[in-house]
């Protein structure tokens, strides 16, 4: 045993701390048993049936030897710094022995013990310890279960349910906020013949967290999706900059969140003590990082199996072979729910498999294609699989497994596999009976199989997100106005509308024209210089509903704004005693489409919301989201112009029923200029909405009607 | 053996045929073979090895006896009439051994052939045949795998799909048109501890379907739950009769449906010849008659297994007892997601908890209630089981089974199985890792255990959807605008709107004030006696889409009618070449919200629809439906009300952000007027509907402004 001397001290960066962690020369284990049936028994006894090469060093005072390693009466006793510690010791005295590995130099410790914040005040006291003993070096945890890195054969855990027999080795890295989650991972992905490379709980992460994770599985040579278990993104940028350095490396990243619902975003917060965001914040950081969001707990395992195999699907076209009538409509039915094609066989693919001779009660020219007992010949499936590879009509490949398949399931997987190195579109398998050993087997042979045809489409559906998503564009280059240098002077305070506008206006937002009055006499100028009928408004700080109190009149001709003006003023003192002084002659916008185009602070980021306005869109929440990151200018025009054919209302601008089409380009520079506005603002924008905005006729602009806005004041200037 | 003379010729009606062919006291095995590894030597094994009493008549002229038993050369030299025939020759030959059978007076003949209509016209001749063959004796299939008996353990089938060891007894009646979905089903159930009482495959339905086994299962004792796979409803008023009677007997029954999408259908069309009927025609009969649709495969189990238990779900409050805290979250999330609430323990039961002892770790105070360790301690968590049923916080418990628990799967399954009897609230479980057989245990044990978060959801709320359902309110008694006499009178073809509107007002339906005008003239003398705002319109039977060719103008002063008719005139001449003549002058209907209300008619039966109008709405396909019973004089107001609320608009009647209430007692007699119209009418009403029809502020009515109707020829009159 030679002391790791060329570590002492210096515990590296983040990916070489992790790759330390993941796959240490050495393990120091604080606190083991010498009873490998107790819970402090099993990190040495996993270790070692494992076959771990890497030295093993027991910490124990009142212990000599376990499982015939020398066992140490403490850390500062040990002949060589640890790579790694797993502290197996209660949480009062976890901070002791990371503090002692922290000063020997390891590079990670593994903190198993809970009882810190997500108990309370006094478990975040401990918490606070921990991190401070810690000093430079990487702690996973604590109440955490550990990890496995299955590429290695390496069991970092004192948990029965990180432990098996035979690990079920492949490419799928797995991090999950939850142990319990992960043990559950495990023990599905082995019964079904899943692989997997690395197994990480990550816990109340006070240190090293799920992004750490993503960074390292992205250059990690034995993985190739990674699947995540999230509960709640701690730290947004590292988050996106890792999903989006895995998005490079051509490795999808799957993600299950918890805390969709209140109820469960109630439970989130009891588990890890972390805050739960807007779920649909999540959506937003999902789909602009390319992060395929599973939505069933199910499909965590389900759509990674089918990405791990490595081949792409170009087109939403699936054969389906099948030997029994019912499980191939059912397959069928679901893939067409989902917006899946399944065509008829062109006419070569058709007599390329009416000449494989596969009986007269095969149905060729349809599909589902029934090949009902050339199932069980070998040689037929065979030819049948690879004109359907072959045939320019289909993207995927769908095999249906029915009960006379199940008699001889090596026969049959083996000649699935035979055809799968001449293409790479997808082949997967739907099992119909109730037959896992035969699932397991050909998702070993890379025909990932699945026993729900719901999963099928789930799985193919992930894999056509993950091969049409891109990066988003680059945001806009600098705004036409030029803004750079006085936004400190921007005054704090929650503007009026008038003012709320002059600024949206000034970072290049149209809005409709208005003036500012304070008597008859005024307004009525303001109207006749406008040319057109006009709105008249209170212009005020303090009351949010206007038209609540009778302080907005609509459609008015320029020769009644002044009356108008004085009966608005009587009856808005009559409902609030608050006497208006001033008052918004405004254009009247018409024969427009309304919008709202508003900005939406959360723990997860600042957000750009456009939602279509109107009362009946508003009952059904049709709105598009997008986080703005850390450090852009705005959003790209591309991803303002994805925003807005996102509206499920997008044809009301579009042209639907002979409309006239809006003037969607104006809209999308308007949402680039406001979100330049919300980017350059910064932590100064506290709030920001334009409602409405309406979009014109194409060629005649935006305006934006109303709107509020609230800063804060400029911290320096 | 005793010939069973009694039976000789007399068939008797379809619940004694049906109860012959599920238990039968004989069966005659047609073309049956010696060898038992061929598939027609299956069905005498199949019988024999389960211990089948009654007598089995094996004919084969080739063969003198199968596996003991003496064989018959003929159907004819048959020592006693059996009860069923199996008939296993081929389709060329099925229809003389059904013809034979027949004759001898058989109760049933299972025809497992394929090659019907299923195949072509070819096909559809044999059918024929096979149906006129067939008389008075029933038939189940062609193209069927047969049936299961599990209650009285008689297989009547070929297929080693229906085949076991031992079969999963219970309380679950299966019915499926497809009979590979029959033995996938099979097995699944099997495999997750679900018991099944019968297993039927009824296939091309020649002669008994779906309704008659549904009928059937109604009165069976052993059946608690019938679960259905249906690709068509052959007949809609069979299928509702034989639901709703299950229904009264208090058995729910649970169907999937396929050939929701295109694609789906299509391959239903090519697998059974039956028509696909439009998707949301069958939500419709399934929501009226109290079936509840699985929406995945998976649920058809899913539901079912939570339904036998027989316990009741009433409300949606769930207390989630868990040892694993990632787990009873995913479980809370996903019923937090589908509405259901899982609230924190009430005071009284937290201390209830809290004296168990549990120890340090447990969180007692929220939910999911976290017993860590106690779930390992059977008297601890019998405690937590009994707290929590007799809690009044909580309708349903769901129990995590972590890995914790799996080391004694025996003595928790005892623990709780102890605490059923104790209360009927549902009791079921979700099991995190992969365990499959602690599963079946629970479930055989009466607590139906799953391995999805999601269908730990779908179940429960199956199971409220159960308690919750009601049978429609019987129609409403006779409107007061008598029509009874006269209908047939009511000219056919395709009528004008006034006609149209004449016709709905005649059943009661207010249409807006309006008047036909040949001239100028006319027209402003129209439009002045309505004092107010009008509409102009062309009025033809011709021109479907008015407004295309400049024949609507809206929101005219009486003064301005005359000059706009002669405008119109010429507009619509130049457009079309036709010289308008007939126009209609109708009061403008202002302030109201526009709906749509029509009839439907499709193989399922004739439907009325309600939608709200609106281009927004049109967008999200905001539509209510109701199936028209045959026989039924029109909707009940308690249906009609109940489709109002159905639209996800409903708010925009019920005084969304400050809106008038809208006048929704007119609306619901509005409805129903126009489905007693079209309940009256018959086959005579090809097409109606009112688009728009305004429904205005309370206690202001509705206005129907347009509407289509297109009548047959009265028949005989």
């Amino acid at each position: 045993m030679l002391p790791n001397s060329q570590h002492k001290g210096v515990p590296g960066n983040t990916a070489d701390a992790i790759s330390r962690l993941l796959k240490p020369r050495s393990v120091a284990v604080i606190g083991a048993s010498a009873d490998g049936r107790k819970t402090a028994g099993r990190p040495v006894a996993y270790l070692r049936k494992h076959g771990y090469t890497g030295d093993i060093y027991p910490v124990n005072p009142r212990v000599d030897s376990i499982e015939g390693l020398p066992c140490y009466p403490d850390i500062a006793s040990l002949p060589a710094v640890p790579d790694v510690g797993i502290v197996l010791v209660g949480a009062e005295r976890a901070h002791q022995a990371v503090r002692e590995l922290a000063q020997q130099g390891a590079a990670a410790a593994i903190v198993l013990a809970s009882g810190y914040t997500e108990t309370g005040a006094e478990g975040a006291r401990r918490q606070a310890q921990l991190i401070e003993a810690a000093g430079a070096m990487r702690l996973l945890g604590p109440n955490t279960i550990g990890l496995v890195n299955l590429t290695d054969d390496i069991v970092l855990s004192a948990s029965g349910a990180l432990e098996m027999e035979h690990f079920p080795t492949g490419a799928i890295g797995v991090v999950s906020q939850s142990g319990g989650i992960l043990g559950a991972l495990l023990s599905r992905a082995a019964a079904r013949g899943i692989g997997l490379s690395k197994l990480i709980s990550t816990s109340n992460e006070v240190d090293l967290e799920l992004a750490d994770f993503i960074d390292y599985l992205a250059d990690d040579d034995a993985t190739r999706v990674i699947a995540l278990y999230v509960e709640s993104v701690r730290n947004p940028e590292k988050f996106r900059a890792a999903a989006l350095k895995a998005a490079r490396a051509g490795k999808p990243v799957v993600a299950f969140k918890i805390g969709r619902s209140e109820a469960g975003a109630k439970a989130a917060v009891s588990h890890t003590g972390a805050l739960a965001g807007a779920d649909r914040m999540y959506d937003a950081l999902f789909r602009q990082t390319g992060v395929i969001r599973a939505q069933a707990f199910g499909d965590l395992l389900d759509i990674p199996a089918a990405l791990a195999t490595g081949r792409v699907l170009r087109g939403n076209r699936v054969a389906i072979l099948t030997s029994t009538g019912g499980a191939g409509t059912l397959v069928s039915d679901s893939l067409g729910v989902s917006g899946f094609d399944t065509p008829a066989p062109d006419p070569e693919t058709a007599a390329r498999l009416r000449a494989l001779q596969t009986g007269d009660h095969a149905a060729l020219d349809r599909n589902p294609i029934d090949v009902t007992l050339a199932g069980l010949q070998p040689d037929l499936l065979r030819g049948a699989i690879r004109a359907l590879l072959e045939s320019p009509s289909y993207d995927a490949l769908t095999i249906i497994v029915g009960s006379s398949s199940l008699a001889m399931p090596e026969l049959m997987a083996g000649a699935i596999q035979d055809c799968l190195p001449e293409s790479d579109k997808p082949v997967i398998a739907y099992v119909s009976p109730h037959a896992p050993a035969v699932a397991a087997l050909l998702t070993q042979r890379g025909v990932p199989a699945f026993a729900a045809a719901e999963s099928c489409t789930v799985a193919l559906d992930g894999m056509l997100r993950h091969a049409r998503w891109q990066a988003p564009a680059p945001a806009a280059p600098a705004a036409s106005v030029d803004v750079a240098e006085d936004v400190a002077e921007i005054p704090a305070g929650s503007l009026d509308e008038a003012q709320a506008k002059q600024l949206f206006a000034r970072f290049g937002v149209p809005c409709a024209r208005e003036t500012v009055v304070l008597t008859a006499a005024e307004a009525e100028r303001a109207a006749q210089s406008f040319g057109g009928r006009v709105v008249l408004k209170i212009l005020t700080g303090e009351i949010t509903h206007k038209s609540d109190v009778g302080g907005v009149a609509v459609n008015l001709a320029p020769e009644q704004v002044g009356a108008r003006l004085t009966a608005m003023q009587a009856e808005v003192r009559d409902r609030t005693g608050i006497v208006q002084q001033r008052f918004l002659v405004q254009e009247m916008v018409a024969g427009g489409t309304e919008l709202i185009l508003g900005m939406h602070r959360d723990p997860l980021g600042t957000a750009i919301l456009l939602g279509m306005g109107g009362i009946t869109a508003e009952l059904f929440k049709d709105t598009a989201m997008r986080l703005l990151p850390a450090g852009v200018a705005g959003l790209s025009r591309e991803e303002a112009l994805d925003m807005v054919r996102e509206l499920k209302t997008w044809p009301l601008l579009d042209g639907y029923r002979g409309r006239p089409k809006a003037d969607v380009a104006a809209l999308v520079d308007a949402i680039v200029a406001f979100s330049r506005m919300t980017a350059r603002l910064g932590e100064r924008l506290v709030e920001a909405e334009i409602n409405p905005i309406f979009v014109l006729p194409r060629g005649q602009g935006v305006r934006a009607a109303d709107g509020v806005a609230v800063l804060a004041a400029a911290s320096g200037g």
